[in-house]
């Protein structure tokens, strides 16, 4: 066996890393959506074994030389079956154990070697855990964007949405992100009524949204970041940053001291609910560091090896930071 | 000609009435969803002429007797193409003109006979309009589930259900809402963790929840009024008043005083939600009286005698809500 196989399959984008048991990164390859709930299970292990393949050859080894595969994804926990993945995956040559970890524990090591600390992750959707012993010990919010995922991006371009047809209705303030949104979907304001006496931008927006399938308001979190000095744009912000304070609150434990780790486009950029969320985890004397992190294919290498018996230390982890760097 | 027929098409039920021009209401008849937005027009036009038949019967008169329709249902401002029910209703005998009318409109109407006034709707859905002389001069909301019908039963029960998660979840106090949802789910309350971490009742709730289509979640609308005492209910119900207090700000005119008609569950039966919505009303100068109704068949009975050149005064109006009480 000259490496383990660890992929990161995400709903709109799959990375694979070739690992060998010092923790140097031998491949790399992407491919589309492998998350088999949002792209099913065929589209899924298509774009998986896609992602492999592309990291063998990268690494200049074929399937045969590569030993177990772990594979990182959402929805893990409660459906641990992986025959699907596995049926696919011995197809194509690649013939080693395969197991599913979960999505967030591979955030939380793309972002450290330690087995105790916090990861938070803000991208379309929004989840906390607590990390115990290299194992999820706490799992809060991830509920999808119908009941849960409060201050993900979903969340934030949903409030965008409501809040900019709000003051184009007259049920609220005028806001900048009104016309942020006309743009974003290319409708011209105007001021006419429609038959129906609602401003014909309103029914616009209307049947532009309702187009999309839920999720898809998620595109529109960018435009709460474009209105600086908005009263209604820097509420949201406020109510997502002390949303996501209140989700590290959900899994924080006072007998636990550690990293946080933040993922997702939300929180692992600069912007002001990243500052509040770091603030409000640092002034709980719980966190000893706060990382962002780019995915989890990192994290998905370290349970790789983890699950190989190897102990991943600094030395390994920042082997497989660094090596994995040069090859993307 | 001896009466024209009124029909009131909601989504789940459809009222129609047979009225003489004198207003005296003859038959009434009750059918399925007529709405073709929500169940089709096949379904629409099958539950439309059904209730005409009932109506027609219950008058002792036959199809033939009937002169125009005046059919009353949401989106008709929009879609005022009526030829798939006018077909349908000419299948059935039933060859007198038909015209669409907005169910806001009718909602308005069955609750008085001034030409000028606003009615406010919260029932699964919220809207509300500015009428005068007898049309709608303004509409605000009622833009559905993803981005509007804010206060509405449907935004209620979605915050009930997002609140009681949000608690059990750890991210929110305790809330009575928890176990009213887990009891309606018929889920049993447990602090078991499941294998992802997360209380097992949290992804029961989950589940459960998702196979509904979103529009359900007005069916847990009614816990947030089971709950007194509770602040978690109370703020849900005080943030629906306000919204609602505000959707009449939006279609309030400082030129236009009139009677406000209320319907819908959250608004035609009492509760803090209606009475402060009331009393925000009120304190405009705007609103004459607030007259609570029922449905929109009265309203439909109206628009059907003023589109056949009837003037509808206080005795026609009178006359019209008592013999529909007497056949109902």
């Amino acid at each position: 066996m000259a490496a383990v196989l660890a992929v990161d399959a995400g709903g709109t984008s799959t990375r694979a890393v070739l690992v060998d048991v010092d923790g140097h990164c031998l491949g790399f390859g992407r491919a589309g959506g492998g998350n088999p709930i949002s792209s099913g299970t065929e589209r899924a292990a298509s774009a998986i074994v896609t992602a492999a393949h592309a990291a063998t050859d990268r690494a200049g080894l074929t399937a045969s030389d590569v030993g177990p595969a772990i594979l990182a994804m959402a929805g893990s926990g409660v459906n641990p079956d992986a025959a699907w993945i596995r049926d696919a995956l011995a197809a194509a040559g690649f013939a080693g154990h395969v197991e599913l970890r979960s999505d967030l524990l591979a955030t939380f090591f793309a972002g450290t070697f330690e087995p105790d600390g916090y990861a938070l992750v803000a991208g379309t959707g929004a989840a906390g855990i607590r990390v115990r012993n290299g194992v999820v010990d706490l799992t809060a919010d991830g509920l999808g964007w119908l009941i849960g995922d409060v201050g993900s991006g979903f969340w934030i371009g949903h409030r965008v949405v409501r809040d900019a047809v709000a003051a184009l209705d007259g049920r609220a303030a005028p806001t900048a992100l009104t016309s942020l949104l006309l743009d974003a979907l290319a409708i011209r304001a105007s001021t006419a009524l429609s038959a129906d006496g609602r401003p014909v931008a309103v029914n616009q927006v209307t049947d532009a949204v309702y187009r999309l399938r839920p999720v898809e308001l998620a595109r529109f979190a960018p435009l709460a970041f474009a209105a600086p000095g908005d009263e209604t744009a820097r509420a949201i912000l406020a109510d997502a940053a002390e949303a996501l304070a209140r989700l590290f609150g959900a899994v924080a434990s006072p007998e636990l001291t550690g990293p946080l780790v933040l993922g997702g486009s939300i929180l692992a950029q600069d912007s002001m609910v990243a500052d509040a969320v770091t603030a409000a985890a640092a002034a709980s004397g719980l966190v000893s560091h706060t990382q962002p992190v780019e995915d989890g294919v990192v994290g998905a290498a370290v349970l790789a090896l983890r699950s190989a018996g190897i102990a991943v230390d600094v030395v390994i982890f920042e082997r497989i930071t660094r090596s994995l760097a040069a090859l993307r």
